[in-house]
């Protein structure tokens, strides 16, 4: 149906504004999220939270054990790098990249989409802080829409179009936080650290951590989560 | 690297007779199969037979609950159809029909490509016997093709390209099970019965067994695997 969309979400302030903005739009939203052995586990917990807050129809995890293929080290056991700096982290494929994790996530949503008759999903990739992840962008975005048209029930019979939206695609992170602080979204609730602490709090080194401190620096206002120093 | 190929294996005649011709082509094989909660559990004990027999590098078998997102026959508790005449076949997406399916395996066909660094992936799938699923057809391959390409490292540095092998996607059932005998595969190593008998026999009447009966009989030779009655 055309008010209907899954939306993926991670748990992160990425998807979780990703969401805010489905349903700004009016959308009738299907969450879905991935247990895929992530290091990261807070996030499934804050993902459920999200789904709860801003009121899904349905919200679903799927368990997909991609720690069984490796070579990432947000499945492997391999430290994430820490406190590089933002030339560093924007010039090459990280080993935080998990080989194939859109795709792979893409296609699912694919599938819970053809389940629920949704013709939209939204997915909260973003070309400008991609951090060099080759299927975050637009090129690889558009070939996905091509080919959920041409692997599903609705592309066979050609009465409808599947979309993929990607609202954040082009917003830099302090525009991607105003606009999800302008719906109302509570970033408290969000999670991005790769490296947390057992107490959920965020390490404010790696990747993720630097790029989120930056956007909230840039946007001009103070990240509500809590980090094991203060910044 | 050139020579290496990762090859979906269900278990099923397709899929093994792919296997074989990878392997007479001189590809050194990782083979990947999923416990997707498919109802026909004996598929995956014959894939391991499968990998064994034809000595793969490499076989790994990825647990993906399907059935969370359900909308077909073969994972959920609905009648697969019994006895329908070619015709019927044919016609429509059947409800054996998995929503996305060769997507999903595909994308972790892409991640297991990558870190083994394979540059090919071969999948057996069918547009004569295809049953109408759209994920079968070449032009969703040639789709996914040009995504795996955008989509990983290799897509990105540019320097080879990834490429996916359907080297059944135009023979008829009989032209495989020909192709396969010619290349000394053993078929009663595979299975096709979308309901099987506890004691692992065919039923000989599901849309699956009667394309496979078909084959044997036009290829003028006989099936060896057991069926609960003799054809």
């Amino acid at each position: 149906m055309k008010n209907k969309a899954v939306v993926l979400l991670s748990g992160g302030l990425d998807s979780a504004t990703t969401l805010a903005i489905a349903k700004s739009q009016g959308f009738e939203v299907f969450a879905l999220s991935f247990d895929y052995g992530q290091r990261q586990r807070v996030e499934l917990k804050k993902a459920k939270e999200i789904a709860k807050k801003l009121a899904v129809t349905d919200h679903q995890i799927l368990t997909i054990d991609m720690r069984q293929i490796g070579g990432s080290a947000l499945t492997d056991s391999i430290d994430v790098p820490m406190n590089r700096d933002e030339d560093e982290i924007s010039k090459e494929i990280p080993i935080t990249y998990v080989p194939a994790r859109n795709t792979i996530f893409l296609s699912f949503s694919l599938a819970y989409a053809e389940v629920k008759t949704a013709q939209n999903i939204f997915l909260g990739v973003n070309a400008i802080d991609y951090s060099g992840y080759p299927d975050c962008r637009p090129e690889f975005i558009a070939s996905f829409e091509t080919l959920a048209n041409l692997a599903t029930k609705v592309g066979v019979e050609g009465k409808e179009k599947l979309k993929i939206h990607t609202p954040l695609i082009k917003l830099t992170k302090a525009e991607i936080i105003l606009k999800g602080v302008e719906l109302g979204l509570d970033y408290s609730l969000t999670h991005s650290c790769y490296n947390p602490k057992e107490n959920g709090s965020s390490c404010g080194s790696c990747d993720s951590c630097q790029l989120r401190l930056k956007g909230f620096k840039e946007a001009g206002l103070k990240d509500p989560i809590e980090y094991t120093k203060s910044y």
